[in-house]
């Protein structure tokens, strides 16, 4: 996977090392939505951002120089936790969960809040436009294969109303090495956002995207 | 605009209320992106996690019932800090400023860090068409006029990396309700990503999106 770098850590110490920062992880998510909606008074507000200051200040007392990036293990064990749209270390991914549903098809659920609005009570079309391409990719790739993004195409049909979304994608066509995916994002009504991309398996081996 | 609410607060009260929450939101943002990066020691992270959670409680004290929200008072001045990507109070957002360049214009310069990341050193996909959507959409409506999108295609020349990024909007043309927008996203080495979009104004008035 291209831009991946091989590091031999044991599967198990992946593992631990990916689920040790998830319940910080969640309560930032957390602390983004807190933020956006408080309304305690001015106060209270300046006296909780001195504390934060604090918290960021002991978190980085030591850490990676950049970006997470991605990386591998000799079993093929693969982490990318800081992911704009599935990441476990990203408070700004929802995060979603890509449910593999056999060769081409994949789908998602999502419980989107008040940090991902655009029009007043609806989510943000750009939010919509990440999460569909972000689905998309994984399913063309199907975790077996690099593809990169070559074109996405949206159809908005109506606003998508905060709440839980189910977002679903399929392989429509193969023509060489162009995968054709069709997706959609739906609420309890019905399809709000229609999408159909066209994703490049590179012949280089070299891919440039293999997950967003 | 619709979905707004009007809520007659001096416009110098909103500025002040603005301006309060932003140090929070910022060390809010700093916050995500130390949470993806950070590598202090297990007994630290569960001690930050902690204290994290009691400056949340203390947020949460008192707050909305649900998301921001869009609101304007009778001076015309609006404002919706909850918004993905503009969101004065959303720390998901960059935030994004997106300047009028005069009828039609509109550019927005950007630096994206770690916590916008798909594949390792890039800027995930779905994040470049989310903040394209954006631009597009304050293009069309050029602050005057609501619409809504109806169709956007992106078309992936190369890779985005992390860091300083431009983006430009302007209207190709206009037929009848439909507006015809273009848009790049460009690094200094030239475009990395071209968008277009078709957005509708609303012939009832009532617009479902104004900004995202």
């Amino acid at each position: 996977m291209s831009g991946f770098v091989h590091e031999d850590l044991p599967t198990a110490e992946v593992d631990r090392r990916e689920e040790l920062k998830r319940p910080l992880t969640d309560a930032v998510r957390d602390l983004v939505d807190a933020t956006i909606r408080t309304t305690v008074d001015d106060d209270e507000v300046r006296a909780v951002h001195e504390e934060l200051e604090a918290l960021i200040d002991r978190l980085r007392a030591s850490q990676l120089p950049g970006s997470a990036g991605g990386r591998y293990n000799s079993e093929r064990r693969a982490w990318h936790w800081g992911n704009a749209v599935i990441g476990a270390h990203n408070a700004i991914a929802p995060p979603m969960t890509v449910v593999h549903d056999g060769p081409g098809r994949a789908h998602a659920d999502l419980d989107l809040g008040a940090a991902y609005e655009g029009p007043p009570g609806l989510v943000h079309g750009g939010v919509t436009a990440m999460m569909l391409d972000h689905l998309m990719g994984e399913t063309a790739s199907g975790m077996q294969r690099p593809t990169f993004t070559g074109t996405l195409t949206m159809r908005y049909r109506r606003g998508t109303p905060l709440g839980p979304l189910h977002l679903e994608g399929r392989i429509d066509r193969e023509e060489g090495r162009k995968v054709f995916v069709v997706a959609t994002i739906a609420d309890a009504d019905g399809v709000t956002v229609e999408a159909d991309g066209v994703f490049i398996e590179p012949s280089s081996g070299h891919a440039p995207r293999v997950d967003g």
